[in-house]
């Protein structure tokens, strides 16, 4: 494609490399803020800079947060002996949205993946692990809230393992895996459905 | 939705009033951008700000271009006589991806639309009749290639009556709306097929 102009070609390149955006609708989105007010763009990149150069992360939890503690980590309402284990700050969110849960996150901050190179070190184990064991620690319950995947199960596997070994007693689980809500038994796949006889799967170490 | 902290929400709204893009979309692309280095998100907000400042239009055809007069406009093996009048310049982009016209441009910056109070004063159609009236003009045929649509048609009616009243020997054109080159006949709506007739309707006039 030839573009009118350089300053268009540069701003339509930056823009397809977002996830999920071609260079056609990069230049759709260039155009629309062409026409839109100069301060459109301003506010927008303003914005953008702002977050990615100030935004903190939880001391605590790992999670994005305005402060060194974040609200959950830092709210008095909240149930710190359960601590759910997510990847990413939009699970944090996800669950959140739910109101169904009054414990704390922990953001590991990804899953294992071979595939992409993640291993066990890139993630917030170890952090993870010093929680648990901590003197004032009273964390009762780890619920893993990880994607239903390869990867996801991976990452419980082995966290699981190594408070295994660090030999505290805590209790290990994941969210229930089974039949969506609304959806029908008949479309829902066999190891889904399979699996959906368990609701919430205690891992209990003995 | 509970933003973990303000600046993801600001960073949120912002991305968010782009065209097509929802909270979730604006969500994902935004921690995208902070699981990136920090210079991804730099060379975004910088590029588009480039963009928005400098980027200037063509004092000829309206087209967006790096200089005062657009390489279209000033290219030596362009037909001076044929001039193509287009909505905005993904269509000029479009136009010339086909490499089948040789001709020169004028953009409108949109069409006749009472719906989004978009008038005949809006857009630059006072520009392009000097183009036709003006002394040294050599154009020959005018030939609109906006939508099809009622937007796209009354902005052809208006501007064909215009050139009619100011009584200088031009043709007026549009190009051929039909069966799109790959459709199975009997998919087509029955306008488009009743239209097929015709390949390059000229709008003479006497």
């Amino acid at each position: 494609m030839e573009y009118p102009s350089r300053l268009i070609e540069d701003a339509v390149n930056e823009v397809s490399k977002l996830p999920g955006i071609g260079k056609k609708t990069a230049l759709r989105l260039v155009l629309h803020l062409l026409k839109e007010e100069a301060t459109s763009t301003k506010n927008l990149s303003h914005s953008l800079n702002q977050m990615r150069e100030k935004v903190k992360y939880c001391t605590i939890c790992n999670n994005i947060s305005d402060d060194e503690v974040c609200r959950i980590c830092n709210g008095f309402k909240r149930d710190k002996s359960l601590l759910c284990v997510v990847e990413d700050t939009r699970d944090v969110m996800a669950i959140e949205n739910t109101s169904q849960f009054s414990g704390i996150y922990h953001v590991l901050g990804g899953v294992i993946s071979p595939v992409e190179g993640i291993g066990p070190d890139q993630l917030t184990i170890i952090k993870l692990l010093d929680r648990i064991t901590a003197e004032d620690s009273i964390i009762e319950e780890v619920i893993f809230a990880l994607s239903p995947t390869m990867e996801g199960d991976t990452t419980i596997f082995y966290i699981t393992k190594k408070i295994e070994k660090i030999k505290v007693k805590v209790k290990v689980s994941s969210i229930a895996r089974g039949v969506p809500i609304g959806g029908e038994l008949e479309y829902i796949d066999e190891i889904t459905l399979g699996r959906s006889i368990l609701s919430r799967t205690v891992y209990n170490h003995s």
